[in-house]
């Protein structure tokens, strides 16, 4: 199945846009709405932050039920550190977009991402909230509106072929950048016409942002605003898909929507100019495999060492070793590109230029094959540059 | 009781020294001796790193005895990656230093910083060691010898006069900046002529670096060759110190020194300009107090954001929630040195221009109380600057 363009209004039955509602001060669009035109179900996760944002705290409550219709967003200002005034101003934005839609409360879900500790501008979302047009192709406008700090939109779309049936997903998200003032948020908002059973859309959601937004790594930091939701609202018709051959056709379809956008994050992260992908195999098991992909794709050495095109596999080395799982040194192998500079605790006489150039494209492939298992996973972070440093400690107040 | 002037050999009957072996291709210092003229006690910590260097399993398996006479340090390679041939070049390293001082091989350390994933240059190291000059005051050129990418030596002593008799502790480190194509690796050694119960003495001292050399941070990173190591001769004389008075004034005393070295290491990173400490209060629990404060110290946000001078508490509040610890906004307080700029769930109107102020020294406080509790912690990080980028991705090979 391929990626098509398109985004979260792709599938039948879900309209979306954006307005300007003055929350941004630089005029762009900073509210958004996305509805289902029939009931939907709901899959979510969130940040694991110690201090969630008033929005998550609710959100989170709301999407308990399984059922959800529309979610609005607003970019600007995060809502959080906002305390118990905070939550009031959640639950109002809430219910500002229950009485447009016409909808019950408990169905209408809130994000925020932008400023941290100061309170939502609410009488400006009040009046923007009736404004804002809708539309079954307004899934561009959704996603320009829940932008901060990204230079671009992220959106995609994937049609699934299965017996009988044709399914689509599509989704958009923002990035992990950070600037002052804001503490950035990875927000992701996915649709689906497809009928689900909503355990089995359960698991295979939280299954499929374990695989790639939470393998991402720009910064190291968590938001306090981070989520990511799906809304599958049936209308392709047919049986729910509670897996088989079906379900495991839409695993990997969301799985391809949701690696394209977790990749787009990154590689619009502050400052960054290379994606780096990191490939672990040979695991003694997942979360092993998890834990040494991640910890080499946020290591600040290896980072700057990306950035500089220089294939200092010692840094990977040393990065790998401190992700807190045990690693048989006469089995580990490291490649940068397709070149093996470690083989079996043996560094390699390698091919230096080609190992440099591996280091200078815009993708980068880091390979790690533990010898010990047959677990792998893969993750993603970026260069950390000098631009990196300057957009983040930038005065601006 | 005061820092003074002084090193490894301010205490009695310790001699060091250094000597440039030609592991370094500056012609600096690069290997330094450092012996007690009597047995010794030993207490040490190593790196948690899953692939420690053959220096550190080498010694780490010697000092298990409790006892050592000498420890033999280069710097310039780190032989780390380098499997069972490194592990037969450290034993024959420390074999070396047992010979030229007549020495028990079981008593004789190492300890190595530098390159990774090169063999050490045993020949040479071997030729130098007899060449190499031992004195009452060498201690400065041992602390120059174990240096790498630090921009200065890092020593102290301190003299702590117990009832009836006076002890002296020295220490020296080296620091945990990076640059390629090292890997740069902490390193600090004590000595002291107080005469110590073994068990009093490595508990103290795991208690002490767990409360120092362990709470700093300069980019996130372990390296493969960690290692702090204490050598006490007792040659000051009297009964054992196993704790009371005479313990709480020599743990103090250690306390004091180490984190001054602590400090210094942080101090000197590459391309930082301040130290941040991070004072956490008011916790639930010691570790809690600890996770918050290292994962203040160590977040790119915060790092970034004191760079630029600029006083976003909302990074602080952000970093403070990612430690992994249950926090309570309605009892959580923050302040940049004494401006107080977020209370019990509030953000304050606080002065801007104080606050910028705090943020320019060469030390900067950042403070956070919990209202949980009554334990407490303090780390210490640094700013993170351009200059770091540009010299950990500098192209060199």
């Amino acid at each position: 199945m391929l990626l098509t363009a398109g985004g979260v209004t792709s599938p039948a039955g879900f309209l979306a846009g954006g307005v300007a509602a003055g929350i941004k001060a630089s005029g762009a669009l900073d509210l958004g709405i996305l509805v289902s035109e029939r009931p939907a179900l709901v899959a979510a996760a969130f940040t694991q932050h110690a201090l969630p944002a008033p929005p998550v705290v609710l959100t989170r409550e709301r999407v308990a039920r399984g059922r959800a219709r529309a979610v609005i967003v607003n970019s600007g200002n995060a809502n959080a550190a906002t305390g118990a005034a905070g939550l009031a101003d959640a639950r109002a934005m809430a219910r500002f977009l229950a009485e447009r839609l016409s909808i019950p409360e408990a169905e209408a879900l809130v994000a925020s991402t932008g400023v941290i500790g100061v309170r939502l501008p609410l009488a400006a979302i009040a009046a923007a909230i009736p404004q804002l047009p809708l539309a079954p192709d307004g899934g561009h406008a959704f996603a320009r509106a829940i932008l901060t700090t990204d230079t671009r939109p992220k959106e995609a779309a994937v049609r699934i072929v299965l017996p009988g049936r044709t399914v689509t997903i599509g989704g958009c998200a923002k990035g992990a950048g950070m600037i002052h003032p804001n503490l950035a948020t990875m927000l992701a908002f996915f649709t689906t016409d497809a009928p689900l059973d909503l355990a089995w859309l359960q698991a295979t959601f939280r299954q499929t942002v374990n695989d790639t937004f939470n393998l991402i790594d720009v910064d190291g930091d968590t938001s306090t605003n981070d989520t990511v939701l799906l809304l599958a609202n049936g209308l392709a018709g047919g049986p729910p898909i509670a897996g088989g051959e079906d379900g495991a056709l839409f695993a990997a379809g969301l799985r391809r929507l949701a690696e394209h956008l977790a990749r787009a994050i990154v590689q619009d992260a502050e400052g960054a100019t290379k994606l780096i992908e990191v490939r672990v195999s040979g695991a003694p098991s997942r979360e092993a495999a998890r834990a040494i992909a991640r910890t080499v794709a946020g290591s600040l050495m290896v980072k700057t060492a990306v950035h500089g095109n220089d294939p200092n596999w010692g840094r990977i080395y040393g990065a790998a070793g401190n992700a807190g799982v045990p690693i048989d040194e006469r089995t580990l192998t490291i490649a940068i590109g397709n070149v093996l500079v470690f083989r079996h605790g043996q560094p390699q006489a390698y091919d230096h230029p080609a190992a440099v150039a591996a280091l200078q494209g815009s993708e980068v492939v880091i390979a790690l094959d533990l010898g010990a298992g047959s677990a792998a996973a893969t993750a993603w972070g970026c260069n950390l540059s000098e631009q990196y440093v300057t957009l983040n400690s930038v005065y601006t107040t």
